[in-house]
């Protein structure tokens, strides 16, 4: 595991090795590195040095911008030595070593001491990552040190994900890491997982799980589609009664501040970036339990029929409830991109309505159903831009609307040629980021893992201004048939093939064969982890998941 | 929940509600009594009784054939009793009322005794549920008391779990139990669900919590296909080298005799026979690796290719090996019958092979090699009937076989027309267990539950007799894509749908729509019970799978 045996080891024939280990790795004849997603640059040799819980640490590097109190790394540096050495239970360990001691003679360890130091050049551990944060990082290991430097403490956090994954046992427990160096940054700055809380509840610990399984993938954005038609389960400050009414019920299956704030601190631990998603002017049926006069009444034969249908665009009450809301919204999200959804409206509602119907000949509108949903999303787009808050939409309102350039980022979420959706909203010089070909929810064999990976978002005719406007890709688990007993095995290991997709090279990525084995590979990391991740093929790991 | 919320109570209209019920019943208009699968009578009212866990008991009836120290009983007495009270953590309870005190008060407490009282006909405490097991129970709930009348004890588990099903809490956590009376028995007498345990090993843990999960829906066989190409982890007391050398490891993937009993006991005290596979001549790979000369050698150009066929059919030593291994097998696990297996054997190898070729000549079967797989399986048939085994294969052997009146059981799983196979096994004489419909492994959206439940396994062209040679089927969790991080919601609820199909009335239970209400109810039962069962449908359980 995670060694290359191929190539014979030596001192003197070093320089050699790397050449041709570079030569293999531009082949793609990379077949067990332990790493993924695949670094950009990997130069690993069969050289090991052995590493021992009881002497090993963590330490800053004396010119980093970050020190010891560093919130993001302290924590992390502990996370990342339970993950290298799962089976020392021991509590006894020092994080740092002490510098003074670092030549000398350990007291109660013979071993050779080993010490990962990281250094960063912005000392961001207070902050938030952000749609421009730097995730580059190089990692260089050494006899007897690890050197792991990065621009920011996100990028540090990819370092230390991939030496985790570098450290192995051999068949007796000991654990190894090999002399590696590492040069590696994302393909694409948004790579994310959408959980929906709507159609089913889903426990703040699931989502908690996957945050961490996320960074193993070195995923960077939770897609929180926390509200939709079945439930409301927000607990909003402004609008108690939305979760109190909307929600499945209105104590145990609600998600309170401290609970937010509990995923957002979780996620940021972890470089991971929390994006909320207020699905409007459809999606909304719960929305209108607990708000009065917001949805549109639906009529029949002249009269209220007393269903309603999406979002009141006619009503000036509209936008005044959802500026509150949203202002809420973007206090207690920190990042600076919203989801506004505006997929799927069902227009039959709206157009049953003498009201919204005399409002559309006020308007101008005349029949033209996507005009009035324009301006509708128009509006609220309007309202997150004086927010300072960037909107995400999903494709349907890029589709339908004529003033794009209000538009900032457009999600592609259609079946069909989606990449010549991508292609129509980068020539309008929109940001884009491509859902389509990851809706993981949808139940199949594992084996169609490979559907996952052999994705090529870029592949669509365009200038190189165009696909830089491609920013990244979002696996999507929506919940109908999915809850807390289904969604882990459901989502790994398949994701972490759209994750190598997002953040590798796509040469040195495209082959699904060779792809295989360092994805079982990492599928057993992730049992070891204790992630449900389901099997890609016949087999087994060397430990199975225990947790039943 | 379990409750008919549509009939008016009152002392005096009871008679004509239970008309009415039993009417409502049988048109097939019961939606949520709670119990699943449906009992053959169910007739409930909306009387009900509360239970308090300090005033609950179990008792033996005076006439029971089996007392206090039946194993199985008192054993049960102790699950179900967690299971109806699940809100109640406490350790201080009397499993047993004291019949001395049960008109007097009770020390602790003020609530109203409630005692289930159980009689069976036989004190089969101590011995194995067989294929002749009747598990007819009848089961009527009093005013602080339950009756449970069944002719053995695994009768009284079927009782038990459908006592354990009535009793629901109200929104204040109380509980409650509507009068009811059941009668009820299983409409075939082989409800079975077959795991995998070679394509991917399953920790002893994975299989236990799934036989906890099988007495919920009332399966009764646990079909253990324990041994397949990929690996053979059975422990082997006279062959030792099968598992040290066939498993994927020798220490930490394998059965010992130890797990092996325990499984067997755990299945014992649910009411569930344990029925061993162990699949030849073909599915064999992994046995060649602990067994010399047991699997044929396969040829290229004339000489050996090194690589291995089925089991060789034409050496004596085959068949001595394989007399030797079932000989222990058969003392190993207790039940009357055995599964053979000789499924999709893949004649090239033995077509390769020029001693086998003189074997056919030598014994006069030509150039047909269905005639050697029929030679091989007699042998085998022969060994176990030898050892007072019936045997059970699958459709493979029938339908190559000359000689069918050896067979006895046969196991149909071949997609197409399977009730075409149903009806020629039948016509033949012999037992059939239905497979086909039920391979529950391929992933799918949840809600191709409805697929398994709309099976009818009688729905061919035959006589009376021949209906009652199905004697019943099976859900399949066949290994490729499963392990233990996913088995259990990838079984659950959907075997449950096929639960029903095998135990409940048929006219009763054949309308999906009516089903479905119930189906998501059973689930949140499941989830309740710490069974990661995977949703139906967008929704919510009142408790949530927590087990993250």
């Amino acid at each position: 595991m995670g060694v290359m045996s191929t190539v014979s080891s030596g001192q003197h024939t070093r320089p050699m090795c790397y050449l041709l280990l570079l030569m293999i790795l531009q082949l793609g004849l990379h077949t067990a590195e332990g790493v993924w997603p695949l670094p950009q640059t990997l130069i690993s040799s069969t050289e090991r040095f052995h590493l021992s819980p009881q002497a090993f640490y963590f330490g800053y590097g004396r010119q980093s911008a970050a020190q010891q109190g560093c919130s993001v790394l302290d924590a992390a540096f502990m996370r990342y030595f339970a993950l290298i050495f799962p089976d020392y239970t021991s509590g006894r360990w020092n994080l740092f070593s002490d510098k003074n001691e670092k030549d000398g003679t350990l007291p109660f360890s013979v071993d050779k001491q080993f010490t990962v130091e990281v250094s960063v050049d912005h000392n961001d551990c207070d902050g938030y990552p952000n749609e421009s944060s730097s995730e580059r990082y190089n990692l260089s290991v050494f006899s007897g040190r690890a050197s792991l430097k990065a621009v920011t403490v996100w990028g540090a956090l990819r370092g230390l994900e991939t030496f985790s994954q570098l450290v192995y046992q051999d068949d007796f427990g000991s654990y190894f890491v090999n002399k590696t160096d590492i040069e590696d940054f994302p393909r694409f700055q948004f790579r994310g997982i959408l959980l929906d809380t709507s159609r089913h509840y889903l426990p703040v610990q699931a989502i908690l799980k996957t945050l961490d399984a996320m960074a193993y993938s070195k995923f960077n954005v939770f897609h929180w589609h926390i509200v939709d038609d079945p439930s409301f389960p927000y607990q909003s400050r402004t609008f108690p009664d939305l979760s109190s009414k909307g929600a499945f019920h209105p104590m145990t299956h609600i998600y309170t501040q401290s609970d937010v704030r509990r995923v957002i601190s979780h996620a940021r631990m972890r470089g991971i970036r929390v994006l909320p998603e207020f699905d409007s002017p459809g999606h909304t049926k719960s929305w209108g339990k607990g708000q009065p006069d917001l949805l549109t009444p639906c009529y029949k034969g002249g009269i209220p029929s007393g269903t309603f249908g999406p979002i009141n665009p006619a009503l000036p009450s509209t936008y005044h409830f959802m500026a509150t809301l949203f202002k809420e919204v973007s206090v207690v999200f920190p990042d600076s991109y919203i989801h506004l959804g505006g997929d799927e409206v069902d227009f039959s509602c709206w157009k049953s309505n003498p009201y919204v119907r005399a409002f559309m000949q006020k308007m101008g509108f005349g029949s033209d159903f996507t005009k009035l949903e324009a301006f509708y999303m128009e509006n609220i787009v309007n309202i997150t831009s004086a927010l300072n808050k960037t909107s995400i939409v999903w494709q349907d309102v890029f589709d339908y609307h004529e003033r794009r350039s209000s538009l900032s980022v457009v999600e592609v979420w259609r079946e069909g040629c989606y990449l010549c959706e991508v292609r129509r909203v980068a020539k309008a010089g929109l940001r884009v980021i491509l859902a389509s070909p990851w809706y993981l929810d949808l139940a199949g064999p594992t084996h169609n893992w490979a559907r996952y990976y052999t994705v090529w978002p870029l592949a669509f005719k365009g200038t190189e201004e165009q696909k830089k406007l491609v920013i990244g890709g979002e696996v999507c688990m929506w919940g109908e048939y999915v809850d807390a007993t289904n969604l882990t095995p459901r989502l790994w290991p398949r994701a972490s093939a759209a994750a190598e997709r997002l953040w590798s090279d796509e040469k040195q990525t495209s082959n699904v064969d060779m792809a295989f084995p360092r994805l079982q590979d990492f599928r057993c990391k992730l049992v070891r982890r204790g992630i449900q991740a389901e099997p890609l093929y016949v087999g087994h790991c060397k430990q199975e998941y225990q947790g039943i």
